[in-house]
């Protein structure tokens, strides 16, 4: 970072991230830039000390969740189903915490699981809508969350202090946060997020099963699959976590497009007519 | 246009663009930027007429298909259901044109109908792969074909000078011609393109009947639903025209996300990961 300091984060000094993927990546460069000290783990932690250029240098890697002992603020950015397990083993070492998110796309069931661990008055649910189709530590920079919409969900227990440090914490990262329910969160992004990505991938697999590469698409096709080249291993996470409103959401996906099938195999030029001016009318709506 | 004039086309000093959207205004313009005199129909010649702001005003603007009468090349820039019949209109008034082309994205009609109308030898189906869901005149720009692949579909008596017609001209609008079939490419096409497509604008439909706004999307979103922005007028076209190629493709996709769907409603870890993986594996292959 170059350039004037940023301010420093209302009481947090030090953090804890664990997963140094893209949002963790992120957050921890941001907190360094605003002179918090980050301690971080991550499971390929070896990989990522051999790399150790600027910023990864001022970071300290740490081998074992106990290493993020003393952490004001704990960031827990690993894929949705493995957050709660993470979360358990991190209990005994988050006397000093004082707040405690995950950044993950799915969030009732790791703002159940905070409760459940008896850790929910200082936990916060956050789901930052930062990034494109990359991932890992190689795609994590400096302001990814620069005027993001971070959706925040406090569990049943959240304390005012515990939600008030949230905030602060985005904002001070340059994002816009949202309270939103854990659950009604899920079951919009299942339609906001969810879908798109999986529509994506399903596009991506029909069109390698018919032999065709993504290099004989034009500028259209690669938009439509960008999302594809998105982490499996987030993807899949996030699929399972919130199974329930993504099967229905696909279902809405399969609807439409038997429905067009069926227009198209009936030569139903008004049907067909119908079908693409709907699709625009709502593109234009924005 | 400013700066030096570019090269002219050889053997082509007059041409007739039928059809001022995207595509047919885009080749007039640059047409106009090499020398050629430009005439044009539209069915919204009165509008254009009306707006007449430069290059427009160096356009003659005739008001019926006659009016097209002694250039050397004509294009046909129509929807391609309609252009067939277009096609059967212009017959009388192309005694002086030596080279008719059309722009649609789907080529196996409109080939055999000018083989059937007896303009084969002078004819070549063209599809410039440029232009994004923008539409109509509005949209349309000098330079678009710049690098833009362009697929040739000579009809079976298409004469060699035909032929060589065509590679000069599309060449000279900077696109890269490549010669395909017209059966083949539009087999090809139901999956580079027409799937696009119609996934993307069957994600819209889906996303409005759940009531989900654009605005609510993340980037990646955006990007997925973009294409449903394009012209309903041109892809219900489309669709109809090339409907056999596009059920197969549909039905490719709908297997998908079916297969999806299952994976999620069973909880079934190993096969999320292995699709999104697939997807991932597709996408970073080019």
């Amino acid at each position: 970072m170059t350039g004037a300091p940023l301010p420093p984060i209302d009481g947090i000094e030090s953090a804890a991230v664990v997963g140094l993927g893209l949002i963790g990546g992120s957050i921890a460069r941001d907190l360094l830039d605003r002179g918090v000290r980050v301690l971080a783990h991550d499971s390929r932690g070896d990989r990522l000390r051999a790399a150790a250029e600027p910023p990864l240098d001022r970071i300290q890697l740490v081998d074992t969740l106990a290493g993020v002992e003393g952490a004001e603020l704990v960031v827990l950015a690993v894929p949705v189903t493995a957050a709660p397990a993470v979360l358990a083993r991190l209990l005994p070492h988050l006397a000093r915490a004082r707040l405690v998110v995950d950044v993950g796309s799915a969030k009732r069931t790791i703002v159940a699981a905070a409760e459940v661990l008896g850790v929910g008055e200082r936990f916060v649910g956050c789901h930052p809508l930062a990034g494109d189709h990359r991932s890992g530590w190689e795609a994590s920079r400096a302001g990814l969350f620069t005027r993001a919409p971070v959706y925040l969900c406090p569990s049943p227990s959240t304390g005012a202090e515990a939600l008030a440090r949230a905030r602060a914490l985005w904002t001070a990262l340059g994002a816009r946060p949202e309270l939103i329910d854990a659950a009604e969160h899920d079951r919009l992004l299942a339609w906001t997020s969810h879908l798109p990505q999986s529509v994506a991938t399903a596009l991506a697999c029909a069109l390698d099963a018919a032999g065709v590469a993504r290099a004989s698409l034009g500028p259209g096709g690669r938009d439509a699959t960008r999302l594809a080249g998105s982490s499996p291993e987030m993807w899949a996470a996030v699929a399972a976590d919130n199974a329930e409103a993504l099967a229905v959401a696909l279902a809405g996906m399969e609807a439409q497009l038997a429905a067009l099938r069926a227009a198209v195999e009936a030569g139903d030029a008004g049907g067909l007519r119908s079908f693409f001016a709907a699709g625009r009318e709502w593109y234009e709506e924005r």
